[in-house]
């Protein structure tokens, strides 16, 4: 496997070496891989998927494989990933799993990540799990839940003054000997991870025509873009889904990235998780959104709360976050054609969140 | 399907009426159905195991299938299947929701249950998700975060003094036009849902030759017990495991069963989610026990608070209640022969009792 950088056209060997971005141009980078266009029968995720990683984590915790629960509703069939189910709370163990894995296989012994939440929960699961020492720096605002799960996960915390004051104090750390600065904004292991939800989607259900995602980081929407581009180049499916992307009215750089401007709107604090202002593939997920005939949706507390609230009723214990897909669907519903199926992925859990 | 009463020889026709007890004898029932020695290739659990349950559910929100993580460890393969990883945080949803389907399937509008707290988030989620209205009456006492949970579903929740007072308070309703006590300690349709965990774990390791499982009401227990039982009986296994229920020492009904006394020992009162002191299937349970060359292990607060950390820290992220298999299996794991496999439930999601 191969780091690449589609900026200035760096390569390295990542069989031997970590990068978390660029070392030449601080883009950040791609990993390339041969792909084998196989699944096998496993309940385990990276022995299922293994044709389509670039390696096979030594370790599980129980992430991937999350229910695909289908709703009939006004014309259109919902498709809800339940991906809070995973093993920490949320999505990101797809993503920190595989990074995780690399890490200990490339021989560190400290793990060191920025976060607004959940991924540090993840982090510090999957450190702790390979026998790593996590340090987590958060910003104070983030729930006390996902504060109080890294500790007791064994992680070190560090709480910040704001989401871009944690990545600053992270950028003390980086290159110390033995750390490994996860980079989740950044690490395409995180992209590669999260494409596994939609190999499952094709597994269940088949390609539906549209898919729901929040962006914070846009590694969710990149990894489920890049699934669905595989899918098709082994040839399992011809079309690929319109991809839409939600962010909230107070953080919409991919917005930006896509229209040049920003929105004015309501609030939308609610949505915590999405809170990354500055995320380096911004247009690397507008340029995808673009190529997928797709756009960005913008939503603000009122509807994120009303959202929530129903997908509570519903039977899906999400955290608010998570409720924008949903508030976004309400937003287009009546453009969607009828008939039209629509995957939405349910990121986080809301038990953490519920004080 | 048929009620049956194992102690009077009442019987009745399940499909028109439901009795929480023998309306004879008040024992608890058994429910008679024909069952087929199949498993389908579904990803929804009642679709996969349809054979061996008396109806299928209409609605499934994720429930079952989950994961089972295995781990060499000190001459033992252990085996834990990560139940709190259910929609509503428990292995409880398993039995809810064959219960709450059947509640539907008889016209009822109302359900009532009594509960030390998971079941009731678990009620209150397949209520609304049939249009139900669902009451839950929990102690006072009961994690801040479950009685949240059971609001934020929209269930109406009833604070009483403790546990007991609970059960008093819902025995003032049940028999009310409409209202359906769910009477989990009661109801074989927890026993024959949580079965469910068994068949997951026979398709996806074998047959262990431990199993050690937390005892509330011991539905849980008589579950695995059954579905054990039911793939003997369908020729898939020869021997059964030898099973070890847990209890605390603050709450022993089925130690004293087993063995006519009771044991003195530390608090276990950071397990609050077993105790129930008087299950109606004591008895069941003790004689289930017995006939599976198997014991009861009773623990205290210091080893369920250290094993509650160590599950944490091994990256099982679940409830102290749910500590109590781990701490047992400490206990005795000296006399459990080198090479033997020994499966632990992890039934309850810790990101709720957080705070």
């Amino acid at each position: 496997m191969k780091w690449r950088c589609n900026y200035c056209g760096f390569e390295g060997d990542a069989s031997r070496t970590y990068y978390w971005r660029c070392p030449r141009c601080s883009s950040p980078l791609s990993l390339d891989y041969p792909v084998e266009c196989e699944f096998s029968s496993s309940n385990v995720v990276w022995e299922r998927y293994s044709g389509f990683t670039p390696f096979k984590p030594s370790k599980w915790r129980g992430e991937g494989l999350t229910p695909l629960v289908s709703e009939k509703t006004s014309g259109h069939t919902l498709l809800f990933k339940l991906d809070y189910l995973n093993p920490g709370g949320s999505f990101k163990d797809r993503g920190t799993a595989l990074s995780i894995a690399y890490a200990y296989m490339l021989g560190y012994k400290k793990t060191l990540v920025d976060t607004s939440g959940n991924t540090g929960i993840s982090v510090a699961l999957y450190s702790k799990l390979y026998g790593l020492e996590p340090t987590i720096v958060m910003p104070k605002t983030a729930p006390v839940g996902k504060k109080k799960a890294v500790l007791k996960l064994g992680g070190r915390l560090v709480e910040a003054e704001s989401r871009t004051a944690a990545t600053q104090i992270v950028e003390e750390y980086i290159g110390e000997p033995g750390v490994y600065y996860v980079g989740h904004l950044w690490s395409p292991l995180y992209i590669i991870g999260h494409a596994t939800i939609a190999y499952e989607v094709y597994e269940d259900y088949g390609v539906p025509d549209y898919v729901i995602l929040p962006i914070g980081s846009g590694g969710l929407l990149l990894g489920v873009v890049y699934s669905f581009e595989k899918l098709r180049e082994c040839g399992f499916m011809e079309k690929t889904p319109r991809i839409i992307g939600v962010q909230g009215y107070s953080c919409q750089p991919v917005y930006r990235a896509l229209y040049g401007v920003e929105e004015k709107g309501e609030d939308s604090t609610l949505a915590d998780g999405v809170m990354v202002y500055n995320p380096p593939r911004a247009g690397e997920v507008a340029g995808k959104i673009r190529e997928h005939g797709g756009d960005v949706v913008l939503v603000g507390n009122t509807e994120i709360s009303r959202a929530h609230s129903e997908l509570w009723q519903m039977g899906f214990l999400v955290e608010p976050t998570s409720a924008i897909v949903y508030a976004a669907y309400w937003r287009i519903r009546e453009k969607i054609p009828s008939n039209s199926s629509i995957l939405m992925v349910l990121t986080g859990s809301g038990l953490k969140t519920l004080l």
